[in-house]
């Protein structure tokens, strides 16, 4: 690779490898061997440095933990058969962080200190890719406000790092959501569209008034009149009334997901009617109520496709029917075989490693 | 003091106070000798300590950095001419940090720590509130996700922490404002009356716009409409019209200032009339086109008082006059004087310690 930016590899002297347990993973709670860091101060990036995964020294006064400048990426490698690790569409995942950098007032990342140091890590901890359905190794690309101070305006350093966890997909048992009628998690206007460490936070008190009530999650609805189907935080929803495909289209309340696009597409591929319009909870509804209502799910990084089995909104719950032959399966077939490499990559969505 | 929590206190060995340059200080840039911090951590919370200032460890999967799940206060230390020590309301921020922590899925923080373990410190570092018009500890309670992980829930470990940062009012320069037409800071149903750390975040790059612009700060009105005024990020705002003092009630988008509810009492006590209602961008607009429009002026801990000396709607700008005996300087001398023990307490607002 030809890097502009110099990359400094600092190897661990023992591997943890071999005493981790990749039988009994905990989503996002090992990670690999390396991390990336890169500091941004003075209007520039300094060198890429690729070191032991530990701990790092902040003051309490480092602005992040103040005035909350935090945004992130969540991106996965596969191994294939041959032992040949890919990327899934990184360039994505690259080209949003520097939007959610943009709306943060945080600097945006190069190519080179992004993709080429994510590419030389991963390669470094190929041995954390393992093989198997459901096996991955999740990447984090995350930047961070790290000047020290107590006044309220943009940070003048930064922090760019990326940490990496093996992962296995997990049954995480029957997923029901409410739709939102009080809280909100996005304003017109605001940072919605931005995977923003704050985004999420503003999410987990509504969400465990949903998980009181016996419900899993929470599908967002805007914040003006509640009537308009959203997202539900760390998931795009789709919607099957019919042989038909809805999804709220991508604005600046709603995150524009990668797997959301591959979806997208691979239902189109398939010759799926797809809609990107805006939703009423109330079609949703009134096609629940005369039978047209077939599927509802989620889809991002981390969990892929997530079937939803029902719903409430105010005082109306719905089970969804048990399909055969759902949308929501076929997709996530097709998405996972193109990223173990067992099926043609038409698109030009994987990155060989 | 009874502590129901244990206090352990280490204190340096030698104190920065003869090497601080209080002449020349930077709005929270230095630190004093000390600081708090207690862990919750499966359901309780851990010894107050009380130590050097000094860098804290953590992970980079470390919660805060990801999902954001941080909130804080802004209070202030004086000091009179006798030497002694007050602070001014901090009750009223204990439980804002207790009504932000709930909206966040954070802990709420028990009297004895916050209170107890603030008076404590500021009592250890009380050489470091100095005397004079416009010198004050600037005191930052804050709490953060410490649990390390890189998963979408409500963090299970939290630290709380107390920094603190002597502080001197200094002229800002000339504040003029943009009123937002297209970036919001808060949604209905949001976190905008939380004082949490994404709140910020959001609002540094719709801010740098209006610098740009020539203007210092924005105005932030309704999401849904961008015809009602809200506040100012790190002020909320009162306007004068006529005789009379308006101000936008609290709301969940809008923060429950304490400067500001002091203004009120303080305005209601000097018989002024005042209304806390909604305000209408259009209202203030006629008030300044047919002279009624007097004053315009932002409140908060940091910055006490500030006079905007003009604003920005779409095309329309207004330069507000200049007055012999505004309310803005009224009000600040009055609030200034209860802060530093130079006139009666009749609200019971002043904590000596």
């Amino acid at each position: 690779m030809n890097h502009t930016h110099q990359i400094a590899i600092d190897k661990v002297r023992n591997s943890k490898l071999d005493s981790t347990d990749f039988e009994n993973l905990t989503f996002g709670k090992t990670f690999t061997d390396h991390m990336l860091e890169c500091t941004w101060k003075d209007g520039s990036w300094s060198t890429v440095e690729i070191k032991p995964y530990g701990p790092i020294m902040v003051e309490p006064s480092c602005k992040v933990f103040h005035y909350g400048q935090a945004i992130f990426e969540g991106m996965k490698a596969f191994k294939d058969e041959n032992d040949d690790v890919f990327l899934f569409r990184p360039e994505d995942n690259w080209i949003r962080f520097n939007a959610s950098a943009k709306r943060l007032a945080m600097p945006e990342v190069p190519e080179d200190v992004f993709m080429d140091g994510l590419k030389e890590l991963v390669n470094l901890d190929r041995d954390w890719v393992r093989h198997g359905d459901g096996l991955s190794l999740y990447l984090r690309p995350f930047m961070i406000a790290s000047e020290n101070g107590v006044a309220a305006a943009p940070a003048t350093e930064y922090k760019f790092m990326i940490v990496m966890s093996p992962a296995r997909s997990y049954y995480r048992g029957d997923v029901r959501v409410v739709i939102a009628t009080e809280y909100s998690r996005a304003a017109d206007g605001g940072i919605g569209y931005a995977k923003a460490a704050g985004n999420y936070a503003a999410s987990f008190y509504p969400n465990s008034l949903a998980i009181q009530e016996g419900y899993q999650q929470i599908i967002w609805t805007d914040a003006a009149t509640h009537e308009y189907l959203e997202e539900a935080g760390t998931m795009n929803i789709f919607v099957r009334i019919g042989d038909k495909l809805l999804t709220a289209p991508h604005n600046d309340r709603i995150l524009n997901g990668v797997t959301r696009r591959s979806i997208i597409q691979i239902a189109k591929d398939m010759g799926i009617d797809v809609e990107e319009r805006r939703v009423s909870i109330n079609e949703i509804n009134e096609a629940a109520k005369n039978g047209e209502l077939k599927e509802l799910f989620g889809s991002g990084t981390a969990a892929v496709v997530v079937p939803i089995k029902g719903y409430k909104h105010h005082d109306y719950t719905f089970e969804l029917p048990e399909l055969e032959n759902s949308y929501s399966n076929q997709f996530k077939k097709a998405l996972v075989d193109i990223q173990y490499n067992r099926a043609p990559d038409q698109h030009g969505w994987r990155v060989k490693i």
